[in-house]
């Protein structure tokens, strides 16, 4: 089946907005294994739509657009969809009602303008938009079905999974259920990844699970696309391609599906009545900033501190004797000065030597990081080269990582890909 | 002109690198007061790609194609634009040494299969690359002359400015010279800057200055683009222009060109020989991490304090006595103590009042913030509604454009767009 989308706006075109709507709109229909052979953007113009969507039209055999149902002179989605369509554009009674209560339940009136959006080409089916008064709706142009959606993102995902995405499977001719498992690690690096998983597609009977990554520095996202009759079919196939891949990524896997690193840390401190001290150098406060923000943290990160120099980041763990280098004793030395001057029952001390000289892709600096609790310390030391930017993002992640390995009872010192071995 | 995009790559296509290069190729063609028309995304398929060159032949009078001109076998845009063109394609040989003097540069062989990215269109003209191996070049197809250009974004940028907007100005009959002039803002949303800003496009003559912005919450672009028959005839007519966006923004500005908040908060502490003292709560840490990590911020920044808790807030700061809510008076006690601690010159504290309750775009939060020297302090209290890192994110950045108006000597208390009248 040939799916093409069309994304539409001035602010898209122009470069105003980064389409983020489209690499949704991709992935997620690659995660229930559906493929998209096309993209066009066009502008919020008359003949460039009509174009667009008769060309669209002769190609594909679905064709999703996105954007221009709002309530402006310039949202024109409807009004060209009823001319590519050739039909007339009708009131939708039933939509109209559904904005005047939307309006209503939050004590404000309909403006007029917005009757705009309960006009829909005549025959159209109507998609669902439970957070929104934008309408969507699917009619066919030239051999194409064409379900048009709205631009605001919160929307878009919610029309795209309930409405879309099942309609989409059902004229493909695939097997409805689909699930998506996805693992999250650190310190693997994608085509190391790609070996270390070869073969785990084949426990699965009939290439029923599919296997994909999606980097983003410093964490991979790993997927198994599962697809099956129903979901105990899909639970069956899957297990022993995810027990594999728990296997083979093993101390590396730092949390599965929607869970965040952070949001892991968080709740493994949270079991066992913990709280946090944080002392960081070059990485400025980017690892507190990764956690301490979160619902729930106020209680359990105790303090942040951020300092650049190393006398400075002992005056300020309240380590009465500056050690003359970063090393990994020096690190454990601020983490168990913090953790006594906080109260807190862990801290999370990351140091880092910088090269000197100006920024450059061989530019490197060295991690000594270290966790500290009443009685007990663990500590390690890392080179990571490739630029400033590259050296800070690492040594966050790498310092959160230690820290969930430290809690979950693993060692704090497996190799990772990112590091330069000395 | 009609200029269209074509970005390749099954990357982009399935979305897993959501697509930058375009937005970044719009943009500065709008800054040079170039339009795009259409774009299309197609991925490393034959077929795909042969019928997208085709059709933008026939439609426009430019083209830029974006990517796939790397050495392996999925990158295709060399062979089908010479079979596009109807031509054959021929080894550059002035290209192919120009890769291999590369290679002994960095005292590597060069790869055999390299030698494909000399592999042009008969006839092409080439684009230099200063930056990379992958050949630029321009052929003609249908009645549009197409642009050949790298996926890798630090290459295309260079390519782009250097090579490719200068023949498309040639192209356009549009004077040669153009100038952009940029502003950043803080605290003034997009369609109030419009209005204050009514009517500064016609100090220049003959439309030669053109008004555009570009917001991204918190900070806003203010972009004047003037074009002229050389760089002094520019500077004449942006003038006045200028000056009249500086006298009607005001205090508001707080950066131009290049430069950035955190980068003027810097080089105004260096000055006045002074260093800096942070202390935040719900922001995490993302004040520290927006400055501490800068060249030079070593000297300066002497200590970031982050704690969630008031009374936490107090002991890292050295504040013996709690107060009992966050106001302006506690903010100022808090930026006097960490000063006094801390030794530096001074000190910021921004701490936030959180409303109760889950997330929801009608959260909001009371931000009590403070600037403290040795014998002198400033404050202010603001509330930001829109849901929790819609707080976080103006906090941080009215924290950092306090520090910058109290070194400037600008009031720190001014009325801002984003935040709740009381």
């Amino acid at each position: 089946m040939r799916i093409e989308v069309i994304c539409t706006g001035d602010e898209v075109l122009t470069g105003k907005i980064v389409n983020t709507n489209f690499s949704y709109i991709s992935q997620k229909l690659e995660d229930f294994g559906l493929s998209l052979i096309w993209e066009t953007t066009v502008g919020d113009d008359r003949d460039s739509l009509l174009l667009a969507f008769q060309l669209a039209g002769q190609r594909a055999d679905a064709v999703i657009v996105n954007g221009g149902l709002g309530p402006t002179v310039d949202d024109l989605s409807q009004e060209i969809a009823a001319r590519a369509a050739g039909v007339e554009l009708a009131l939708n009674e039933e939509w109209l009602a559904r904005m005047e209560a939307y309006f209503t339940k939050r004590s404000r009136v309909m403006p007029p303008n917005n009757i705009k959006q309960a006009m829909l080409p005549a025959g159209a089916e109507v998609l669902d938009n439970p957070v929104g008064t934008a309408c969507g709706f699917a009619v066919t142009i030239g051999k194409a079905r064409f379900y048009f959606t709205p631009g605001v993102p919160r929307e878009l995902r919610r029309m795209l999974e309930d409405q879309i995405v099942p309609r989409l499977l059902a004229k493909s001719g695939k097997q409805t259920a689909v699930f998506l498992k996805r693992f999250h690690s650190y310190g693997i690096g994608e085509s190391h990844a790609d070996t270390l998983l070869a073969g785990v597609e084949a426990l699965a009977p009939d290439g029923s699970v599919k296997l994909g990554f999606r980097a983003h520095y410093p964490q991979l996202e790993t997927k198994l696309t599962a697809r099956g009759s129903d979901m105990d079919d899909i639970r069956k196939k899957l297990a022993p391609v995810e027990a594999e891949v728990r296997k083979r990524f093993g101390n590396f896997i730092l949390a599965e599906d929607d869970r965040t690193l952070e949001g892991v840390v968080l709740s493994e401190l949270e079991q066992c009545k913990g709280t946090l001290a944080i002392v960081e150098s070059f990485t400025a406060g980017q690892i507190a900033a990764r956690i301490a923000h979160l619902p729930g943290a106020e209680k359990i990160v105790r303090r942040g501190i951020v300092a650049r120099e190393l006398c400075e980041v002992c005056a300020a763990a309240g380590l009465a004797d500056v050690p003359a280098a970063i090393t990994r004793e020096t690190a454990e030395a601020v983490a168990r000065a913090a953790q006594q001057l906080t109260g807190a029952t862990h801290a999370l001390a990351v140091l880092i030597d910088l090269d000197e000289g100006v920024d450059r892709i061989e530019f490197a600096g060295t991690v000594c990081l270290a966790i500290a609790t009443a009685g007990h310390a663990a500590s390690r030391r890392s080179r990571i080269v490739g630029g400033r930017d590259w050296v800070r993002l690492g040594a966050v992640e790498m310092g959160l990582d230690c820290l969930r390995r430290y809690l979950q009872g693993l060692p704090v010192t497996e190799r990772i890909d990112f590091e330069k071995v000395e």
